[in-house]
């Protein structure tokens, strides 16, 4: 395994890259019972060896202080029965999905006679480049093999022990069901210098994902020789329109800010109609009170919410991704939908309001990947959108957008079976 | 229109694209009416401005001579009156094609009774590199505004004035029908820094799309940092299996190879089953007589057809895009498929075959935009799957693969309608 100790970064990245496209070539057209059966037989694998899990990833948890993580990152990192037991439940839930490979997505007898059908395809060989949380190993390793794409694995180094563990478990497992062993790899060094190395191989990876900071998702694409799926960042808005039930708004900007503040999809700023904002603001600011949110808001806002701080130009566009909201009074629709589109990440954007021509106005032309009308920017999910399985949410519009599950992995080829036509 | 001449580059190339990302927030949800009538009225704009454009194309014609263009080169880069009614039929026939934004892609009520629609919406804005062929500008921005996107067109210094002419009628039809007329701008400058400088601006570029030699590919490819669909070379094959009726092949084979050699989904390459070699030659070497194809053989190929030169290493991997064939000896499917996934583009390829189980694995595991079965490869072609227009074959397996008409400029968005719902 261990071939970086002995090879240098590009050799190394060279015969990761080979051999999982060679692998990914298998994939494309393995029956989804074997492709089923080995995630099945994964799942089993983890339970099994829990214990020896455990001891791997205590070793990440007694390193952990040393690459100084939070308590809140140690959280993340551990593996414990529950958390194991869930790796497996999500395993086996892959497994149910249905195989999106070979699907026809379109067919037709063309004028010539011809028989088109367009067939879902797999992608290839996916870079997956991710935060330190062990689960994610087998989650994407479990997405990727489903979807019939061989995976690149770069988790960080903080669950490296962990990481190992699963994805030996996971090679071993595919050995028994005819699956190539290098359809999972893992990265075995800590050196980056491996990370631009496979990112000049376009000719063996087909796509690279990478989940994690700006620096390193800024790094990626401007080293990437291949496609980028980007899972950037969520400046999520609520708008509260003049026309809003207003505990209906509060309790949707309470849910999309406060019910998860460090996830991408929760609520950064509210854009309130002015109409409704001195009424809106005695029903949220109680509401809001539990969290401790700080308030920072336009001069409007603070005139309304003497606590309100002072919301900068920066603020705009800040994803805090804690308890901090940013507020502004907007005089139109048109307003808020000109504030978004010039300050939000594309990614969710809601508007509460009874007035259905304003809610299509605003679900038409907010250009983010998921727009709601009354309800709470934390169901852009791909759980709760029932994709299943979710590898990211994209904030491309390129190829795939919003949450990205098993389909958002695949491509599709033309088949055209003739009768010996020619074209004249 | 010339900015170029009193802004800097890079001042130039910010201008235009922001020009164009706000003409694209527009074009995003402008009525379908809108679009043809646009569409329609710049056939007519240019049917009746023929004199004129000839003019300007006549200052091409006249400076060809200074760029080198071969004989050719001049002829396709001509306008005559034929060429313009053609001209103005493609973009009649982009407004009878259905406009694909706003199309529901996928709908469900999830449990939590949210109403999830999947909606078709445009990509943004295109950035449109591409070789000196008038038409080409034309048929770029009927597709892209069809389609809701803005285009920012770079075509052939070649071409400028022609290119000029036609934008400037394309622009003047979208003051009538209030569509914005930076919806479809061309870069008036033959500087090449403006292409990077435009490269780096994946804030208001949504794709580029470079349509030309390797070379401008994997210049845009490097630079870009935004998605890059390439249309890149077709090195195609014909496999002719044990079991294929000789005739037919020979039939396909000279029509993929010679019924226009110049293009990209034209043979070059031959696999041919040993078993059935000897008689296939006999069938084919006079089929392709009166075209004077130079063919190019391994060994088994040279015993077989004496006039054959050595095929060395170099040719299993050449675009000949000319009167070369090369032809190698397969023992089995599994060896054509090898070679082809090996030497091959992934562009198109076909199997001649009577027997279904051998048509079936090749179709399933060459993996190539388009994989035939008893026809020509020529049929890889937008016009000929039913598409409509087309901007290019894409040879990316990212977003769009094979031919690109309307449905490929697009992305989705979520929308979701609720009455008050918040996770828990």
């Amino acid at each position: 395994m261990l071939q970086s100790k002995s090879l240098s970064i590009e050799a190394y990245s060279a015969l990761v890259a080979t051999k999982a496209k060679a692998a990914s070539q298998e994939l494309a057209w393995l029956p989804t019972h074997q492709k089923n059966g080995w995630l099945k037989a994964s799942a089993e694998a983890i339970l099994k060896n829990a214990e020896p899990l455990i001891r791997a990833n205590e070793l990440d948890i007694e390193q952990s202080a040393s690459f100084g993580l939070t308590p809140a990152e140690v959280d993340r990192l551990r593996l414990t029965p529950a958390r194991i037991a869930g790796i497996a439940e999500g395993m086996r839930q892959v497994a149910d999905l249905p195989d999106p490979i070979g699907e026809e997505l379109e067919s037709r007898v063309l004028p010539s006679g011809l028989q088109l059908s367009k067939i879902r395809v797999p992608l290839g060989v996916v870079f997956f480049i991710y935060e330190s949380r062990p689960n994610v190993t087998a989650d994407a390793a479990a997405i990727c093999i489903k979807s019939g794409n061989a995976v690149i694995l770069r988790g960080g180094k903080e669950a490296a022990h962990s990481s190992r563990a699963i994805v030996k478990l996971l090679q071993e497992t595919a050995v028994d069901f005819d699956i190539p062993v290098d359809a999972v790899q893992l990265i075995e060094t800590a050196d980056r210098a491996v990370i631009d190395s496979l990112l000049k191989m376009s000719k063996q990876i087909d796509v690279v994902i990478p989940r994690g900071g700006a620096s390193l998702i800024h790094r990626v694409t401007e080293q990437a020789r291949m496609p980028v799926l980007k899972h950037f960042d969520g400046n999520c808005h609520v708008y509260v329109d003049q026309h809003a039930d207003l505990e209906m708004a509060a309790a949707i900007v309470e849910n999309a800010k406060c019910q998860r503040m460090g996830v991408c999809n929760a609520c950064e700023s509210i854009l309130v109609h002015e109409k409704a904002a001195s009424p809106f603001f005695e029903v949220l600011i109680p509401k809001l009170a539990p969290y401790h949110i700080e308030l920072r808001g336009d001069e409007g806002v603070r005139g309304l919410v003497p606590s309100a701080k002072e919301a900068t130009e920066e603020d705009w566009s800040q994803e805090y991704l804690g308890p901090i909201l940013s507020a502004k009074l907007v005089g139109s629709v048109e307003e808020a939908i000109a504030h978004i589109e010039h300050y939000g990440s594309h990614h969710t954007d809601a508007i509460v309001t009874a007035d259905e021509k304003t809610a299509s106005t605003f679900l038409q032309r907010v250009d983010s990947a998921a727009v709601l009308w009354n309800a709470s920017t934390r169901f852009n999910d791909g759980g709760e959108f029932g994709l299943g399985a979710e590898i990211g949410i994209s904030t491309d519009k390129f190829h795939a957008r919003g949450p990205c599950g098993l389909k958002e992995l695949t491509s599709y080829k033309y088949q055209v079976r003739g009768t010996g036509q020619v074209r004249t």
